[in-house]
């Protein structure tokens, strides 16, 4: 393995601080505002919900990435400053703003993040009270409150971390986020934050996160739903003092990736494991498909057929059900290529349905963890993607 | 009103006659199978799923109304003859065969649908002895129990019926249908079936019932999950003895039109308010949008956007997730110039968020019947959609 599995969450890398408090955003003292500083300048790269509809603090958070550049980042959780219009926008700005003074770096070197309900103005006297607390209690203490900080519907604190070597150096890479509901890809009301004590260059440093937000969280999905909140967030502060990785070719550079994207792939199934009320945890791969796209939403759109979570909850080997969702996606493929592997029974063959133990079967569907193949014949692209059953609990817990 | 709305179903039309059966493909002696039949010759249309997974008869059905002729229409519940391969290629031939043999009609002039669980074979024992007593059976009396031989976890058999004048003619145009879960737009688990005694070309025929179905049936959505074995099927066998319509600008094309679109248009808010376990009917409004694909598709997106409908179910006013809803398209809308309307409450204009009293939404959240408006500002297209809330009861409902 090109890097390994430490402890120590967002404070593993070097010259990183970070506090959690609870501003009152929330009821009952729960923990609802998180900051994180690098000490030192760093390289950033984001990637930012698509929803047209997207809250106020991701433009914050675009236009303090644009440059390449970041060392602060504030968050809340409770309300998700979304669909709040101009007040909402300044009040985001406002975040950035008094962050940025109180841990002396420039505005726009200040990540903004928000996450909660949609529709609402943030309680702006207690947001502003937190960041001045936050602001008085940066340490590199507490990793594990500081991702406990940054939850909502979340049942556990969800942390990834890696060690490797760049020239000679260790480097540190560990990352945070909270899901759990609105869950699906090009970003869910999920918030991630990774830092690195890697000397990496701002462009190197974003395409190596695209490439892993790729692969990981936008491929889950718990309840179908793109968010307005989404972001994935990374600093990366030099602090190993490595010669810094200018070239995908540099040597240190395949170990950066690796880490990072066991990081993400890491924090994705966990986001996954976590959503709201979900019982069952499933892997879908998708094989033999002519290029990644087809692969890719033949397997969201499994993923996200109502009918086939409420089997897979129920335990009910319904394959017929997985036939319907890919023939649902209205894709070209061939359903006489198609290859339907469930828990390793293979069910549909050669255009055929094929013969198995109906008690075998039942045992199988009664699992927590699944694995669905689906092979097309068709060529060499491939997708895996993660998903959760849905329950009559998450239906319940949503209702308000 | 260019028609008048009376009772009969698939039986108003002059020379048709219809039977139900139990044919024990359902347990419990409950109904499973239905054949409709004309007297004499018919103009015939049809629309059949998109999923490419489609299951056996619907190829039947589509080789059946190629040449714009069907006359017999052969139906079981209880089993989708679907993911079945070769036999139930076989299975699905052999019951439009039979039928056909029964009723003295030509074999391409035969509709044959099915309808329940995916990936099992078809009881061909059972479903020949069935049709063989349907067609002893066949009837102008009772088109009630016909409309209830075609259900399946629908809980109330759906008809729609009409009368109306073409060149001084009574004609009638009557159907039926069945819903209630895997309902979502390009035709739902759904099976509808018209018959009309108007004389008009199959050319006609088939582009009006498109028309129809495409404002109808294609824009309700219960859980957001394409089936395999949806089809509309119209029968027009001329009984009214009217000049055939030939042309749109024919006299009393208009009428029928009106007629058709309004029978689709009631069965597929039938389906709708019996969808599995639900609890509240929404309509959903789009107007001001630039192009009916865009209309239809926000439309759509709101109607399986699974934390809106939870929202719905909960009577939790949180039209939040109706800017993430919508903004999940992905459509290059405008949020600022968006307004969302929910049962009259202007809850975001003008790129803000609207004041309004807590007490009012809450109880114009709790209805049974709601109105979701949202206008684009950015053209005239518009499109109207149906669809239920998410509830747990449809969860536990689907776990089998």
């Amino acid at each position: 393995m090109l890097f390994e599995i430490i402890e120590g969450g967002v404070l593993a890398a070097e010259d990183f601080v970070a506090a959690a408090t609870a501003a009152g955003i929330k009821q009952d003292g729960v923990l609802d505002m998180v900051m994180i500083h690098s000490r030192r300048p760093a390289a950033a790269a984001a990637t930012i919900t698509q929803n047209v509809f997207r809250a106020a603090p991701t433009y914050v958070t675009q236009e303090a990435v644009a440059d390449g550049r970041a060392q602060t980042i504030i968050v809340n959780s409770g309300n998700a400053n979304c669909a709040t219009g101009s007040r909402g926008m300044a009040d985001a700005r406002r975040m950035g703003e008094l962050a940025a003074e109180l841990t002396g770096v420039a505005v726009d070197d200040t990540i903004v993040c928000s996450t909660g309900r949609i529709g609402a103005f943030l309680p702006m006297d207690k947001v502003e009270a937190g960041i001045r607390k936050l602001a008085g209690m940066l340490s590199r203490r507490d990793p594990v409150t500081v991702a406990r900080g940054i939850l909502t519907t979340d049942t556990v604190e969800k942390m990834s971390t890696t060690r490797f070597v760049v020239g000679g150096k260790t480097v540190h890479l560990g990352g945070i986020c909270k899901g759990a509901g609105m869950i699906c890809p090009h970003m869910a009301t999920m918030l991630c934050f990774i830092t690195t004590d890697l000397a990496i260059t701002p462009e190197l440093l974003r395409s190596a996160l695209q490439e892993a937000v790729t692969y990981s969280f936008n491929c889950i999905s718990v309840d179908g739903d793109m968010s307005t909140n989404d972001t994935v967030a990374i600093l990366a502060n030099g602090a190993a003092e490595n010669e810094p990785l200018t070239s995908p070719d540099d040597e240190g550079y395949a170990a950066f990736t690796a880490a990072l994207n066991h990081v993400c792939r890491d924090l994705a199934q966990q986001i996954v494991r976590d959503g709201e009320e979900v019982s069952k945890f499933l892997e879908i791969q998708v094989t033999g498909a002519p290029d990644y796209a087809t692969a890719h939403e033949l397997a969201r759109k499994l993923a996200t057929y109502t009918l086939f979570k409420c089997a897979v909850f129920g335990g009910d080997f319904n394959w017929g059900r997985i036939a319907a969702a890919l023939g649902s996606s209205l894709l070209p493929f061939d359903p006489a290529k198609t290859t339907i592997t469930w828990q390793g029974i293979v069910a549909w063959k050669d255009g055929e349905p094929q013969p198995y133990d109906e008690a075998v079967a039942r045992l199988a569907a009664s699992a927590t963890d699944h694995l669905v193949a689906i092979d097309l014949g068709a060529g060499e692209a491939s997708c895996t993607y993660w998903t959760s059953d849905l329950t009559p609990g998450y239906v319940e817990y949503n209702t308000h």
